[in-house]
């Protein structure tokens, strides 16, 4: 672990050679952290690699060898200090090498460099640092399994959401740090919490260097910075102290994100205090537990085992995780700035989320993004950087995964936000290949075993029980009403409907003669709306799909109305019936929250790099922790036909109660509103959803090709849900008259 | 690890007291190794525990602690040699005294004790093990729940075909050692095979006691006496070698289980040698691999994971798994000999099975038995001793199950028979109600993965996709006809299929008054032939059932015959339906081999201690590797009704070859064979079955209640089978019309 405060930032440049030559011809300006392409790329002039298809221009750069460079004086230092160079993180193969001297090779970037600079310095300094080539298993395919033997992000070789732009260089705080002599390497605060959560059994484990003579003291203060505890021990033993009735972490949807401060100081001889290290503790304990009901399945012989648990239990309280995959929200995860995070993850909150996973097709995050998760209250689902892809049984790469492992585990997991440590994503579906014997997810779940016990470990991403998918509105003839409602899974891990991007964005990426209407072959292409997923030429734009429901856009702002809504109701559609599905599903997380750069349509409910959908309000309402719910069977009706839905006031909050009027209406754009039924409902129950009447009308006869319905709630306009859904002239000959019909199914 | 060659046995005594008492008022001979309870029963004149109710006799003994004791004087010895005290195993509470001084306490059964006894020793010598009482995790219920927080077999706290007696004591070779003060203290052989197999590098790591200017020798021998390789090294570090075209170890239904022998050697200074091991090698690859046609599966979104896989591959080759669930042959494991096991295993081969599942209800087994399946060619499917529990994630208990799985692991991995590790039985289910959280199995997952990688480890069974059951012929209305002939999985691990006990073993076990009928409340239900399962009063002998298809029994003998023949035929339904549902299965296990004791009725297909069933040979028969079968409907057919069978010819064999034709008959009791149909296969591929034609005929008017179907293959009576069905009378009204009946469902 590397302490953030004291890293003294150097300037850099960096060059480029090709493999065989000694070095660069030149230098230029290096952003670090940042990607040594992307400083090539600007210090050379290149277009915005983010608009039309100009990421192509970085193709060559996979395959040259980058020399970063920085020259130094030795600073100002006491006599019991020293210099060293440290970086939280250099992608991928790489050497370092100061006054010439080459001092490392390492392969990984999320394991820290930490060198003592001592023994090679002089009056005036070099550090040189070379990163390899791209590494890639095979030249052919060009694609993810090109990643499949490093521990490195997939999703840079190309992904249907994400350009094939692989980042090189150092992507994460690096430069200089004093240290004195005696100072504290590592210091782990483990606790337990006892059955009812009120006693901490805090236990701190130090690492200290050269430190005889000296004493550790530790101290624990509230948010409001009283002290609450105060320990000290000898150097090299375990200090352990109970903190009685320690307030709890908890998400924001449940309750605060209480966190502690924790100060450890290496107090010399004559009791002056020799190091301090800093650190911010949540109390919270985290389970997996199997979801209601799931202990009745199988019923029949032969029979299976039960599906593997899903509900999330924080501090014995069974919570819906409610929430969103996270992917990298820059290319270049390098550029990622605590802004940059910041700014996203308050659209978490005010989408009522209250759990991310992150993917492991990306990297694992800096350390910015889980101090924000830990003070924001929302949980993280972490994943190992493994996607989609046969990682393999051999000895290098178990050895390069294990020293990334034990890197990026114990800098995670004293946060209070990491909720679940996972393998990877959908490693146990045919287009990975990975199963229970493989050895990699054998040793990652062997490593959270011994470092992080306390946090639950899945081995990947779905389990059985859990799934993932649909990503289309409509997928061979199935809508996602259908496929939805008939679905019986213990938690939805990943599901997307696919929507346009903002007008904005559209109008930055597209060059102006390619707007309208979208083709293949051009920008819209390059951007995901055209053969991103699945063979598919409709994805992401689902043209197809828009035009099976609504009349053909004959312009921009008409397709960007409709697809906006599809994308919506589609979202609202499976968010709110995971959450009917309560208490046997537990969890509904949507494919995608952001996107790495602007696409031109995607699963994404944030638009690069920061612009609400309209999906995205639409997911915040359906998140909202009580709210009425209609649910329906299918997405078009016709005019005389009998509409029908099912409703529901959802209910994940632990500290409701009251009794509710409900009503139901249908309109036409901001014509008259029909009543169809209103409901009293019972006495609300905490965090128990109630299942009401089924309104039934036959729909009058208007000349729309969509209706909206609403369910509103008597005094409690934030509880109102509004539905849009579309409509279709009477089909005389093929309605059924009304008796007789089967109007629930 | 303790080399058994050198053990000296001693004479012992045991006694019993309360708990609080300072010791026993007496001592009675012990066998050793065996069990303190029986050593008691026998001095004090017990009648035979098998026999009748006669175990509850024991009950009193769970809750006294026993304490052994030996005597012995110092035996001849050489300078450099030391007297050790060792055991293989002590259940399961202990402490040792040696001359009065507590020199160990200690608790589990696997873990073997090692005591150098030079700083004790007098002249004459005493040495006392004091073993604690059952361990009961609380005092009601009284089940095996109470066993649910020890590594102690489950299975003596009761079963549904095992009685309540919980065995204490010393149950594995213990005694005296002489040690060289330079000696061998282990000595391990790990190899890896290249893909081809064609090339085994060979790694020996030996931990040696004080002997330094001692080197290592190693030496291969093949079977016939020749020394294949020699390498040797210094102590204290890896020796590697490698083994060209190693002579692979197969089971023995697929070639020879081929064994080198190793002699590991510590020589001293002036090539004089100190000590020596002896082992035995087999050299194999075995890996579970995904089911053929499991990749494919979900289809559907949203989308699980695939099943996992469940296929033994052995050296390249997926074959497919027919065997058995083994458990305990005696309640009292201290009195299992290697002749007992050598007799079984025997059977085990006869019956064309090539694996065993060692259930985690019952012991790790002794060494022999590892030996005997090593050289007999059967695999050995191994559970740590964990079964329909729900063991807990309490310090304590992990600390415990840490030290037994350290023993067992490196005990038993390098056994070429060891084929899958197993962390125990049923635990996913609700009746035990552990999950893939739970951290024992995650400690047993990290534990096999750091020391044996190389066997397959799997979480518990059924995973996903495998099956447990059904235990009945007939159940909730539906017979084992019709839940195999519609199952779907990868592996049936458990089925079973009840059926009475041989008659010489019923008039030993049941007094005679209580012979026939069979009634509840008698040496029949202490013998589990009522009330033994899933609270129902016919398990397991299931009369209820025979009385559907057959006459109701009047005699004993009539009983068996009857009880016997659903036993045979329902087990040879199962086995060969999955054997028809390869490639996408890869497994049949039926529940269960032997038994403890003799039973009254039991799934098991050999009586104690050493009586084949009916249904063994059925069993047999259904498990040659090469041979035709017929796929039922439904067991009982009606006089005139269209009876029909699918006609198979099912191939495990990877050099077979060859047309046959196949020719079905059916026929009543000795009366003539009516024809039905005869089929010309194809050619025959190797390890793929043929799916032939399906056999109709109106059934004759026949005055029985059973029937014969004769599949015969012509020139081959070693491939043909018979099955006997029920039958009963023309049922004129319930009778369709032979046109339009669909005969095929």
């Amino acid at each position: 672990m590397i302490r953030n405060r004291d890293i003294i930032c150097l300037d850099w440049e960096v060059g480029y050679f090709p493999e065989g030559q000694a070095g660069p011809d030149r230098y230029v300006h290096a952003s670090v952290p940042g990607a040594a392409q992307h400083d090539i790329a600007i210090a050379d002039g290149y277009p915005d690699f983010r608009l039309d298809g100009n990421y192509r221009l970085f193709d060559w750069m996979e395959d040259v060898v980058f020399l970063y460079r920085t020259e130094f004086d030795i600073p100002g230092m006491a006599g019991d200090e020293e210099l060293w160079f440290v970086s939280k993180g250099i992608d991928y193969r790489f050497g370092i090498y100061v006054n010439g001297v080459h001092v490392l090779s390492h392969e990984g970037m999320f394991s820290p460099v930490e060198i003592r600079l001592t023994p090679y310095l002089q009056k005036s300094n070099l550090i040189e640092v070379r990163v390899d080539r791209v590494p890639k298993r095979h030249a052919f395919p060009q694609d993810r399994t090109q990643a499949s033997d490093v521990v490195k992000p997939a999703v840079g070789y190309g992904w249907d959401w994400h350009p094939r732009l692989v980042p090189s260089g150092i992507w994460d705080d690096t430069g200089l740090q004093i240290r004195k002599r005696s100072f504290i390497k590592d210091c782990h605060v483990e606790y337990k919490l006892d059955d009812t959560m009120s006693m901490a059994d805090i236990r701190v484990k130090t690492d200290v260097e050269e430190a005889s003579g000296c004493k550790v003291e530790w101290r624990l203060f509230d948010a409001s910075g009283n002290m609450v505890a105060e320990v000290e021990g000898p150097v090299g033993e375990d200090i352990a102290v109970a903190l009685p009735n320690p307030k709890l972490w908890w998400t924001h949807d449940h309750g605060t994100p209480y966190l502690y401060r924790a100060e450890t100081r290496l107090v010399g001889r004559s009791s002056e205090i020799v190091d301090t290290v800093e650190s911010r503790i949540g109390f919270r304990r985290i389970r997996l537990v199997m979801n209601d009901g799931a202990w009745r399945e199988p019923k029949e012989f032969p029979k299976s085992r039960s599906a593997a648990p899903a509900q999330i239990e924080l501090n014995g309280r069974r919570i819906f995780a409610k929430g969103s995959n996270w992917v990298c929200p820059e290319i270049f995860p390098g550029e990622l700035t605590e802004e940059r995070y910041e700014e996203l993850l308050h659209l978490v909150v005010a989408a009522n989320m209250n759990i991310l996973r992150c993917w492991g097709g990306g990297i694992v995050n800096k350390d910015a993004f889980f101090s924000l998760c830990d003070s924001l209250g929302i949980l993280v689902w972490q994943e190992f950087p493994l996607a989609c892809n046969c990682y393999p049984d051999d000895m290098k790469y178990l050895r390069i995964l294990e020293q990334e492992a034990v890197s990026i585990i114990p800098r995670l997991r004293e946060h209070p936000c990491l909720g679940i440590w996972c393998g990877g994503n959908e490693l146990f579906n045919n287009w990975s290949g990975m199963t229970d014997q493989s050895l990699p997810l054998r040793l990652l779940d062997s490593l959270c075993y011994r470092l992080s016990p306390e946090i639950p470990f899945i081995f990947t991403s779905p389990l059985n029980g859990m799934a993932h998918g649909n990503y289309l509105f409509r997928w061979n003839g199935m809508e996602v009403f259908e496929w939805m409602n008939k679905s019986h899974c213990t938690a939805y891990c990943e599901f997307g409907v696919p929507g346009i991007s903002p007008k904005e964005v559209l109008e930055k990426i597209i060059p102006e003669d390619c707007l309208f209407p979208p083709r293949e072959g051009t920008a819209w292409e390059d951007h995901h709306a055209f053969k991103a997923w699945d063979g598919n030429p409709d994805t992401w734009l689902a043209e197809k799909t828009l035009e099976f429901y609504f009349r053909k856009a004959e312009t921009l702002d008409e397709l960007i109305e409709n697809s906006s809504l599809m994308q919506g109701e589609g979202y609202k559609a499976i968010f709110e019936e995971a959450r009917r599905k309560k208490p046997y599903c537990s969890m509904a997380l949507n494919w995608c929250f952001d996107e790495p750069w602007p696409s031109a349509a995607n699963n994404s409910v944030v638009a690069y790099p920061l612009i609400p959908k309209r999906a995205y309000y639409d997911v915040a309402a359906a998140c909202r922790p009580l709210c009425a719910s209609a649910r329906f069977s299918k997405f078009q009706w016709a005019g005389e036909e009998i509409f029908s839905c099912d409703l529901w006031l959802l209910n994940d909050s632990f500290d409701s109660s009251g009794r509710y009027r409900i009503s139901v209406y249908v309109c036409c754009g901001d014509g008259d509103m029909v009543h169809v039924l209103s409901w009293e409902t019972p006495e609300l129950q905490p965090n128990i959803n109630i299942e009401g009447p089924t309104a039934r009308i036959s729909l009058p006869d208007w000349d729309t090709d969509r209706f909206n319905v609403i369910v509103s709630v008597d005094g409690h306009p934030e509880m109102d849900s509004t539905y849009t859904l579309a409509y279709r002239k009477a089909d005389k000959v093929s309605l059924l008259p009304y008796r007789g019909m089967n109007i629930t199914e």
